[in-house]
């Protein structure tokens, strides 16, 4: 029996990876959800027809999302998590000694309760103490959060389609900047400079319209379209650099790692800089 | 009209990319032969089944299995490129001023053919009066060529399926040991280490065999299986590290790459280190 996953990363790309076991479906109030078990890549999490993670990728992803910014700021200890209910984000904000708390905004529970069964490895951190979780739209949230509320906001969205769309527009980065305190930083998944590189301009601009200090990492991220991800953030005050000692030392993420995080390659500098801000 | 061009990355992993036009079409004594137009990446160059290059990204390939062992060598003067006939290895080696010969040792000349009328870009090299081409087997000519003679060699090969595979094996790297100056240096493409672990543990340690010093730099490449490809570097005396000023700023390469070139992922790092010989 030959079953295939078979994902239309853009309208002219496509990847496939050999299914053995669909092992839960769905349809929520919000998205398609399905769990696979797949030979190259372990059990994979699927929403609306997007590979969200894999049990043995995921790790490329989570370590720079969460990582490079908690080291921008000097003292991260009030971190909200949009999106990301795979819990992979909560997972290594933890890691950081400085944090005392965790408020993750997820917009659909089922995602969270999918990740509790069948990637206890990701959804380790629901259990922490310094996490609350809140089933809520993020756009919402942050638009109505105090001022001064967060040290580090980081953006764990799907993809800009739907629900997600509002989650890289300017108005919702200046929802985030009046939620950050002074020092603030926030970090949002980008996607690829290759399959969308139009997304990847715009994010820049919109954020630059609230964060006078805007840089992009880039990583490695097989299941994701090109296996080349994006990771764009923004900071009020500290320069982007590590600004504090790199206590982390990941599978992907390293001190040597933080020092060239945002040293982008010539020709993704100039992309970005030579684009227009009205994409 | 929907057409598409579909690869078996692995048993598992399959790619695809939205075909517009069949350019070139052809079994040549050695393997099938493909030019197609695409979307996503303007002209691809297929072979047996495998994508080998795509106008829009073959310079993150290129860049890196050429300017990081040639910045290790002090003084490359003489270069060995074995297979890459689409010429793009050629190409960016004549970029470094000290280098006097570039020998480039094709199995299918078919290949240069084609690149020389669909990939104007990547065969500009061969016009070059420094490169002398010669279509026959890399093996064989390793073997047999004289010691000393080349100061850097490039391993530009194909998948390790049908004749690549012996320039994969560490009686190949014996060769090349032997036809290298006293500080040479060889780099191999050896593939990605999602999708072709075992391969790549295999090259670094058949490398191992005959060079004292071994590393693996990484790179983005959209188009080969999982967007994360190797590259790895044996040198017979010289530090692995640039060894004379960096000269070179590609789109993808430059100092700052170089300076961490060698610096691998703690993942892949442990990966290597506790692989065994005998894979």
């Amino acid at each position: 029996m030959d079953f295939w996953y078979k994902e239309a990363q853009t309208n002219d790309l496509l990847l496939g990876v050999r299914v053995t076991d669909i092992l839960h479906s769905e349809t929520t109030p919000y998205q398609r959800l399905a769990v696979v078990e797949t030979v190259e890549y372990g059990k994979m999490l699927i929403l609306d027809g997007a590979i969200q993670c894999t049990e043995r990728d995921e790790f490329l992803y989570h370590e720079m999302i969460v990582h490079v910014p908690m080291h921008v700021h000097p003292n991260p200890k009030r971190v909200c998590v949009i999106g990301g209910g795979d819990g992979g984000s909560v997972r290594e904000a933890l890691k950081h000694s400085s944090v005392a708390k965790v408020k993750h905004v997820e917009i659909d529970g089922a995602v969270i309760e999918a990740s509790k069964k069948y990637f206890p490895h990701l959804s380790s951190g629901f259990s922490d103490p310094r996490v609350d979780v809140l089933i809520t739209d993020g756009i919402e949230y942050l638009k109505n959060c105090e001022p001064n509320c967060f040290d580090v906001i980081i953006i764990d969205s799907t993809d800009p389609v739907g629900p997600a769309v509002g989650l890289f527009s300017a108005e919702f980065y200046g929802y985030a900047y009046k939620a950050l305190t002074w020092d603030g930083v926030i970090c949002a998944q980008t996607e690829s400079p290759f399959a969308s590189a139009n997304l990847l301009k715009k994010c820049w601009h919109n954020m630059k319209v609230h964060f006078p200090q805007v840089g992009v990492a880039t990583g490695f991220m097989p299941t994701y379209p090109t296996g080349f991800w994006t990771y764009t953030v923004g900071s009020k005050k500290m320069a982007l650099k590590a600004n504090r000692e790199v206590t982390i030392r990941g599978k992907y993420f390293t001190k040597s790692l933080m020092e060239r995080a945002f040293d982008l390659p010539p020709f993704l500098q100039e992309m970005l800089e030579g684009s227009k801000k009205n994409l």
